[in-house]
């Protein structure tokens, strides 16, 4: 049976790992960290949103029901506008479905106690500085300067995220093709504490967002009665990291567009000053493979910023379709594994990061517009109408099992045809009339 | 004074060890490869072709009489057309400018020489593996994997090519841009031999370019009366290198495109059979500059392809631009003068990839089209009366010293009207008349 390297104990490697392990390999984890179980996890977290494609993975490695109990369903966005009100705009059309809260420190700890379980081993903090592509060497030592030593497997995945060392040696081959680009937005970390009586301050069933245009403010519930909070703030500009910095500032800046947040954030100040500013990146590369020895998964194939809640999710979907190449080919032909997996994977990591990149202004700025609601609810009424003609895109990117890809070019349909239906005169008024449903028919 | 590390002995880096040197700062060159003066330089190099901004920034140092004397001008293009024809096309608007010829590798040599005669110090043999960015250390060791030594300096700059370990130190930090993209176009090396006198088989004073719109050939001379030859030529599909493999198709493929060059090079069977096809590669990145400690010049920065000849000329233009701000920069600081050339040079490597990406198609396919000839012939008409009005795009880029950003703009917007200009009416009949003086000038 072959020798399979993961690099990388992040939530995609160690899942991964389970899902090798359970085939027959033999599958060993690397990690430059020291084993996180053993770690204090906090600072540049933004608290995940596991939903169905991610789900899908786990239920597949038999840890779904197990992984769950860590995790707070959320049916509802939860908006709070600058006037202290609070809308609930539900995630589905059928409204039942949810996307679920969940701690990276904590879950990461539980999965690779789990992998542990399922026998695969991990050598921490054993930093993998370079990899041979053809010879399948992994090169370690504790630090870069000092001598390496290698270490020799069949295959080997870069599963270390969006700085992959993996990524970087294939970067160096021609005809590689590469991008990494940020935001000028950056984020920080908050915590609203849980009450006296150790129960959430607001309902932990909602996303809760204070979008406020050109930044934001959001929490989801961790189990502990806490909310993991972020914070995104442009870094330079009128209002802005740079522009918000002394004592005063901060206090200012929190009592003009989030006073709710800084009644629920008793530390706010001392958290804004204390707490680093992390950047967004995204990251699109090509090709994801090489011959049959090496393949990036996870962010190392596709860093996307978090906006539409989708980095992880996409990063187990990559592992549930390896996952049934690897069954279906029965003489376990890496090359053509790697082959198929790239190619069917590929297109739909660049279709999450467009989609991703785009949602950052329906977060922040529309989720609080009259004409945005209004469209929500039409393309809702006409959904549960006609559910086989239309599914909106947040569904079909959440709930659904179509491709990324498909996702994205339906949803340009839509929008397009949406865009004609908002021109239509008056449609606050008749927005639920036969008239405008035959309109949208017309356009489908 | 300041010391400084130049890593990277290709063209860039030596010049701009000399123009430091001379300024009076300790100035050492490191170089992964063995001293080139003792080396073979051969099978992966496209001939230089020198113009302005290169000889300028060559006088500024006080090398440019010495180093013509490898160089060959060329006043013109040669259009070989397939039916074994040629056309003369001068480069500029006055038909006396001229590019010049160069081998890199001979060039290369001796400016190596002539930095060691100013008592620039180098480093052969001596690769550089990272970079301390802080702290200003060059890491080295024989092997990668073996353990580092560091070497601390006042500045180092990155003048390490397209594919710069200095630069991918700099990638790793948030918030940079990187883009790397290739051509699906590869291209390889051939050598038209001198003949039995030791004489050019063509003449030495012309661009030749046998162009066949997908691809194209391409001759400049040397002084010992060989010409190095590119073939560019698609990776895959039906004219490619994937589909020219075998002997029969190679003769085939000559004797169907470039059956004079067949004649001019006899062992072009060999040649293509040996040498590699090599790739073409776009890079842009941001910042290039850490504070006053690293920049990146040349290459290192900007990456662009060949077809305006314009890659070492705009890294030269990087020294030039970057001289005068150390001399206007009266106490040394470099954080200033890093911040200065960078804002300067950016915009600049940035528009020179895109003019050279789009050359591509004038020289392989409209240099040889009938609307391309007579629109050209337009604008040196129009120019010669209105010189003040209208210097071409080439003449610009090539023989001028305005910027590659507003040689990009001015560009744009002269094809708008000269678009609009070859949509006349028969055009092709009133090419010289005054109402067509008239249109150009209307639009100006």
């Amino acid at each position: 049976m072959n020798s399979i390297a993961v690099v990388g104990s992040g939530l995609v490697g160690v899942v991964l790992a389970i899902s090798l392990k359970q085939k027959g390999f033999d599958v060993v984890v690397y990690d430059k960290s020291i084993d996180i179980r053993h770690m204090d996890f906090k600072g540049r977290s933004i608290n995940l949103a596991m939903s169905d494609r991610g789900w899908k993975t786990l239920r597949e490695i038999g840890i779904e029901d197990e992984v769950k109990q860590l995790a707070i369903p959320m049916h509802s966005r939860a908006i709070h506008t600058i006037d202290k009100q609070q809308s609930i705009q539900p995630y589905s059309v059928n409204g039942d479905s949810a996307i679920w809260a969940i701690s990276r420190g904590n879950l990461n700890k539980e999965l690779i106690t789990i992998a542990e379980r399922f026998g695969v081993e991990f050598c921490f903090d054993t930093p993998i500085w370079d990899v041979d592509l053809d010879q399948g060497l992994l090169y370690t030592a504790k630090e870069e300067r000092d001598k390496w030593t290698s270490i020799k497997y069949d295959v080997i995945f870069g599963a270390d995220g969006a700085y992959s060392r993996v990524r970087h040696r294939m970067q160096k081959q021609s005809m590689f093709e590469y991008q990494q680009s940020y935001l000028e937005l950056g984020y920080k970390e908050f915590i609203i504490p849980a009450d006296a009586a150790g129960k959430h301050k607001l309902s932990p069933n909602l996303f809760h967002i204070w979008p406020r245009k050109d930044f934001m403010f959001i929490a989801l519930a961790n189990t502990d009665g806490s909310f993991t909070c972020t914070l995104f703030l442009p870094y330079k500009g009128k209002v802005s990291f740079e522009s918000i910095q002394s004592v005063e500032e901060i206090e200012v800046f929190f009592e003009t567009f989030f006073s709710e947040v800084k009644e629920l954030i008793p530390d706010y100040l001392a958290l804004y000053q204390e707490n680093p500013v992390n950047s967004l990146v995204t990251m699109k590369c090509f090709p994801w493979v090489y011959e049959g020895k090496v393949a990036l998964i996870g962010d190392a194939a596709h860093a996307v910023v978090p906006f539409y809640g989708q980095g992880l999710n996409a990063g187990l979907e990559d592992i549930y379709v390896l996952s049934r190449i690897i069954d279906n080919c029965t003489e376990r032909n890496w090359k053509e594994v790697f082959k198929a997996y790239q190619e069917n994977r590929k297109p739909n990591g660049d279709a999450i990061a467009e989609l991703s990149y785009r949602n950052f202004e329906e977060m922040s700025a529309s989720t609080a517009d009259t004409m945005f609601l209004l469209r929500k609810k039409i393309e809702v009424n006409f959904s549960k109408k006609y559910p086989k003609l239309w599914l909106p895109l947040y569904d079909r990117v959440t709930f659904s099992d179509d491709s990324y890809l498909k996702a994205l070019e339906i949803g340009d349909k839509q929008k397009s045809i949406m865009d004609d239906i908002m021109q239509i005169e008056e449609i606050a008024l008749i927005w639920d009339t036969e008239a405008i449903e035959k309109e949208i028919l017309k356009r489908l």
